[in-house]
């Protein structure tokens, strides 16, 4: 079978590690199956060079953080291309300008343009495994880059999306649960997923698969596995492709919990159209990716917004709110310390009362909800973080999770 | 002044080191100044590296090999760069591949075949200091190579050479000397020495700056500079140029010392030539490479051939006489723990008695010497390892060095 299978860093924190990956790899390979290996930095190894970046200098120029730390996949595949070697298979490393990654020039945040898979593809046809750095690539101007938070992810699902194979995401997860097993020990494991829920499930914090990732596979119809590294050969994982299955009578796929969530509230915007436009002009400028977002119109022709963002975000937002003329003019309550549930499932866009549901049992135990979203596939609503793990439970008993 | 450094390894074993080096760049920088920076992996760096691919497997591959070890580099000039910008000195950082150091694949021993300094002229004219990954480069097939032992020298006055640019090579080293100043205190350091006399130094072990560098600074008639990091802006180390000034009375300008040497004598070879080649193609294939070589005819038509190798080689060498076929039938002697004296200068090409001199004093010393050659301006002769220091001095009084 050809396959490009993903390992993560903690799959590949220590040589015995990557040396027990290679055996893995070496025990399902069979004569003239195409490996495509594609590998994180190994565990811990990103975070020293940020830690030594930092100490190099207090700004830290992202071209030359891109460069520093594409060092640490790059160490990864040729170690665990001479340990593939040692077990006698034929394997070579790669790198990203290598592999023929051309990105966007973005720097820590690029996207990929183009795969040249010439390279790797000769390697192929002699029958090598090919081991190709996670997360970087190289731009036009030949300039090295990363692809950000994921982007190992998304380095293995372009390149199975672009050979037309399969691809296997090895983590320290053993699959895709109904809720997280640690809040929610009952939890039930998922054997298929479909890109949508999957992608609500990463957006909203399940942390397995970053979005972008999926909304590559979904978009080329890359069948992505998501499993434990190292549990033998059987695929005790979850699946995630178009033609899963759903049970009519359960809504509700599973239910993600994002911990880093303040809620920020703007009272006596001018309601014509133009403030608003201004305001998510200036959270644009400081690369605040707001998540929910709602809006509410007064009697006096003024609306008050609300829109959640992460804590790293909003310390950067309450250091612009101080100084910006626009905000300052402003009343503005912000909302710390929030939890987002969202409930997840496919079959959520044709059953009713699945919201009704949610309130009411919430209101049950007594739990405060603040902002309401939804999507055609969810539900999310905000709750304080010390209530997070008792609406979890109550959530995933009345939903059957 | 435009400008090639190089920092080695010791000079870039630390944050802190590394932010002292960006600080001696930023001091001497001249706005309209050229300067590229060619840096060494961090000290230890490569060695630890080693000690991973040896933990990942016992064969080591060596492209795979390559590709661990350029990552060395390729942090450094990062983490340079960056603390650089901090000093506000714009800086970019390059590897072997974006520098455009184009080798031949001889994994683990390329050699450069071109340099294409588009990119790094853009980023100069950019008013940027370019910092070069050393040791690295990349094959037409693209694969990661690296240049072996002394390898950031050589990048470093290979692009110097391109450019046409001086090169100042900083280590630990404060300057040349007559002789190591830690076998022979009173060595005087030299002001200026000649290619000629440096690659005679250098090869024969006096580990400074290695053969292949003074090459191509000989070639390309490279000024070499060679000194202490980070001693402030005087250069009070030695220039390796063509226009050395000698003294004519002072025909050896130093004496260099190489420890790791075995001497092997063959005796009993047929004289008909057929036999030694297959002896050195012998040698050749097993990566030997022979420094001091001698033969002598005896009366009965065979002839004994010596020849020295460091003591890693004497041990493949001694594998190979074991099974060898050739080396089985003729009788060999192996010289272990020597040490090879090698007197250099360049007016030994004109002065006489030099060599008389040195058996004179070697004599009265009551020192056993082997070997000698020659070479046009040097005399090497081989000693027992433990009275080496005994003929170091004895040599430097009598030369006055």
């Amino acid at each position: 079978m050809n396959v490009v299978q993903k390992y993560g860093g903690t799959s590949l924190d220590s040589i015995e590690k990557i040396r027990a990956v290679a055996k893995h790899i070496a025990s399902f390979r069979k004569e003239g199956d195409g490996i495509v290996i594609v590998a994180s930095a190994m565990g811990g190894t990103t975070d020293e060079l940020i830690a030594l970046a930092h100490e190099a200098g207090s700004e830290i120029p992202k071209r030359e953080l891109d460069a520093l730390l594409a060092t640490g996949e790059q160490k990864t595949v040729a170690l665990l291309a001479i340990a593939l070697q040692n077990l006698g298979v034929p394997a070579v490393s790669m790198t990203g300008f290598q592999s023929g990654f051309i990105t966007t020039d973005h720097h820590s945040k690029a996207k990929i343009k183009e795969i040249n898979t010439e390279r790797t593809e000769q390697f192929l046809r002699e029958g090598k495994v090919v081991v190709l750095t996670g997360f970087q690539g190289i731009s036009e101007g030949g300039d090295i880059t990363t692809l950000g938070r994921g982007g190992s992810d998304i380095t293995a699902v372009a390149i199975a999306a672009q050979l037309g194979w399969d691809c296997e995401i090895y983590s320290d997860v053993d699959a895709i649960f109904t809720a997280d097993p640690k809040i929610y020990p009952k939890a039930k494991k998922l054997d298929q997923i479909t890109y949508d829920e999957m992608m609500e499930l990463a957006s909203t914090g399940a942390g397995i698969l970053e979005t972008r990732s999926v909304e590559i596979a979904k978009k080329y119809n890359v069948k992505v596995y998501i499993g434990k590294s190292l549990e033998g050969n059987e695929r005790k994982g979850t699946y995630v492709m178009n033609d899963s299955i759903y049970i009519e009578d359960m809504p509700v796929t599973g239910i993600s919990i994002s911990d880093d969530c303040s809620i920020y509230s703007l009272r006596g915007i001018a309601n014509d159209g133009v403030a608003i436009a201004k305001l998510f002009q200036l959270l644009a400028d400081l690369h605040i990716n707001v998540d929910m977002i709602s809006k509410q119109t007064s009697a006096d022709n003024t609306c008050t917004v609300s829109f959640s963002c992460t804590d790293a975000q909003s310390k950067d937002l309450d250091r612009a709110i101080e100084s910006h003329e626009l905000l300052s003019e402003i009343t503005i309550e912000k909302q710390p310390n929030l939890s987002i549930l969202s409930l997840v499932g496919v079959g959520m866009a044709t059953a009713t009362g699945v919201a009704s549901k949610v309130f009411s049992i919430l209101a049950q135990e007594g739990i405060m909800y603040y902002q309401i979203t939804t999507s055609e596939i969810s539900i999310s609503v905000t709750v304080n973080r010390d209530e997070k793990i008792k609406a979890v439970i109550a959530l995933c008993e009345a939903f059957g999770l």
